[in-house]
């Protein structure tokens, strides 16, 4: 017997059938002993209606009343839930996020958790309730509802998680978990069994998009044991995001090859070697709300270096634009960039203590014949940017030559 | 400049469109100077949809789970005409019922209202915004969302006129008015400038349907003063619904001619008169919640009399099945019963000092041969329970016959 939180996205409780569905599994989840409290999203869609409805009425909806109309996509859900609940025998409470309640900055359709009292749903567990969380939403000292921005509602379920100490937060989703990479690229991609908190972190940021970056960095901050499930399979245990390093022990050296193509690379070639210049060069890119991801700075030859960065390809053209703007400002012999690239990475905790993990990927690239426009390493990750057009050769032969596709 | 408090119903906030008419309608009253303190109900359709797919989850849906999905559809509206007039520069915060707060019963989905916690609206007015309530919802003394039931948001709007000690309530709807009788039945019924608040109660009884019975007497209650408008006109000083006898000093005898053919009729032949029979009779119909309207029962002869009652026409079966059921253990000769009736009524308070009421309306129907079934009558009305084929010629002798084709 232990203290679960599930949490069901939007296509998971996108229509009544599937709330019943829901209301199923939970009522299984109970049968089995476990104490359970369930968060939920709106049901897939409602969010976007409700959001052209105000876009219907201001252009540009102010934002304290926008949370007002979007936190009312959770709550029919809960409610929703509740009764299917109800329906099977099953003793159910729902709440708003005002209701449990769960605290937050008065940042709205972006606030940040604050705190999260537990009180009301110690109560209903203690007597054997299910308690239903409406995700994504909040309310803030003054009392004002408040929403936690898009994906919140898996931050929601990990703080939910956290605060009641509960033994595992289950993200439902509709996929079955994190995979070795994309199965659509590469058929052999295999589930893994668990996958470490920087691992998804990287996977995540990376394009893995199966959890939201926040509640995974949120599930590591307190220690949530995260397990990320498909709310469509009656089998299969998902994959568990681990924090502790010992269950490590036995892992693979790469758990996974991570990519996307939703970046753009920028050059600023031939800038004075001196202090300041990587500020001179990112701050008025930062100043226009761009956000930077990889940054290569090498060491510089004849007083002068290059610089590169990338940016969403969306901010391509304006971030292409400013850095011609400040070009001579700065002293750069050239501008230039490329929105026809992807960006590669070969994740593993394992590679903290093993060697020739880069040589095998640079290698193995090599043979293919494609060429490396950038690298980038961290203690888990190697991450290279190239031509777009090699993205899925370059996936698929990393993660045979990884091993991948062997059962570790 | 005066503190009113506007209630705009579903149909007036129907679409984003004319959330934005009353957007306007309610900018020109602040431009006016008035302080405003606006109630809305859920767009027309939105309770009913939210109702259906509660009962696609759970056919007898829940009633605090039922509380927490329909209150959303207020709380969408509230949200969209704040933003609305800040669209026209105008300052407004939207509240839920939770918020306000507006403490009820916990008689989830036909709550009443306990007491208002007006600080944050004075303090709203007070810096010149436009306060937004979402009318039916309140939330009971351990925060559960409760909702007052149908037609609500009125009761809603006189509560929040009651504790805020507005000058005015103003309850903007798709009719002009309180009129002599339905324009529909006949064409010269004319919009009445003042009604008195206990013949509105017997208007909106009666079957006029304009504003809910509840919110009168609750209106009754707190002296507040209540004015029906219509939303779809921009001139019209709509009815006012007044509590002062002062007032009515110049009145017309006769304000109006309500009617309904929602009843049936249910008579109790022969019974014996003795103590404790009409609760022998009615006891159990009210434990089978069957509402009853009308009940006569005449002056006994030889021992036995007759008793009869209305019901709604929906209850018709069911209360007549009772009847039949206890009839042995009553000791009543027969049980029979019409749903074929109508019930039309002669509503006034000056009749209160005026004789001849009663005659003149009995000769008028019987000048046009149409029989009397039941008469029952108050203070400010006389009603008659007549053939269902009658009605609209009842109708229309009564309204000519007591002058109210003629401007007062």
């Amino acid at each position: 017997m232990a203290l679960i939180v599930q949490k069901y996205g939007g296509t998971s409780v996108g229509s009544t059938e599937r709330i019943r569905n829901v209301a199923r599994r939970v009522a299984k989840s109970k049968a089995e002993g476990h104490d359970l409290v369930v968060v939920v999203s709106a049901m897939s869609g409602e969010t976007n209606r409700l959001i052209a409805l105000c876009k219907e009425v201001q252009s540009n909806p102010d934002p304290r009343e926008l949370d007002v109309v979007v936190s009312t996509g959770e709550q029919v859900t809960i409610g929703l839930l509740a009764m299917a609940l109800k329906e099977l025998g099953v003793e159910a409470r729902s709440y708003t996020g005002g209701q449990v309640k769960i605290l937050t900055d008065s940042a709205f359709t972006k606030a940040r958790i604050q705190h999260i009292d537990d009180a009301a749903m110690r109560a209903d567990l203690a007597a054997g309730r299910v308690v239903i969380v409406a995700g994504f939403q909040g309310v803030d000292e003054l009392g004002n509802i408040t929403t936690l921005g898009r994906g919140g509602s898996d931050t929601t379920g990990v703080a939910l998680a956290a605060a009641l100490k509960a033994d595992e937060c289950q993200i439902y989703t509709d996929v079955d978990g994190v995979y070795t990479t994309d199965p659509r690229v590469v058929p052999e991609a295999r589930r893994l069994k668990t996958v470490t908190f920087e691992e998804m972190l990287e996977m995540a940021s990376l394009g893995s998009k199966v959890l939201q970056i926040r509640s995974v960095e949120f599930a590591g901050k307190y220690k949530v044991k995260l397990r990320v499930l498909s709310s469509f399979q009656e089998e299969g245990d998902g994959t568990l995001i681990t924090f502790e390093e010992d269950e490590n022990m036995e892992k693979a050296i790469i758990s996974g090859i991570a990519f996307n193509r939703d970046e753009a690379r920028i050059n600023v070639v031939g800038v004075p070697d001196k202090p300041g210049i990587a500020y001179q060069i990112l701050g008025p890119v930062a100043d226009a709300n761009i956000d930077v991801d990889m940054i290569i700075q090498n060491v510089g030859t004849e007083g002068t270096t290059d610089f590169s960065f990338t940016v969403h390809r969306n901010d391509y053209q304006k971030a292409l634009r400013i850095l011609e703007g400040v070009q001579s400002h700065i002293g750069a012999k050239s501008v230039s960039g490329d929105d026809k690239i992807c960006k590669v990475s070969v994740v593993g905790v394992g590679m903290r203590s093993h060697v020739g993990i880069a040589s095998t990927m640079f290698r193995t690239l090599a043979e293919e014949g494609i060429n490396i426009q950038m690298i980038s390493t961290s203690e888990i990750k190697i991450s290279v940017v190239l031509d777009e057009k090699y993205l899925e050769l370059a996936v698929r032969v990393l993660h045979k030559a990884f091993g991948l596709d062997q059962e570790a």
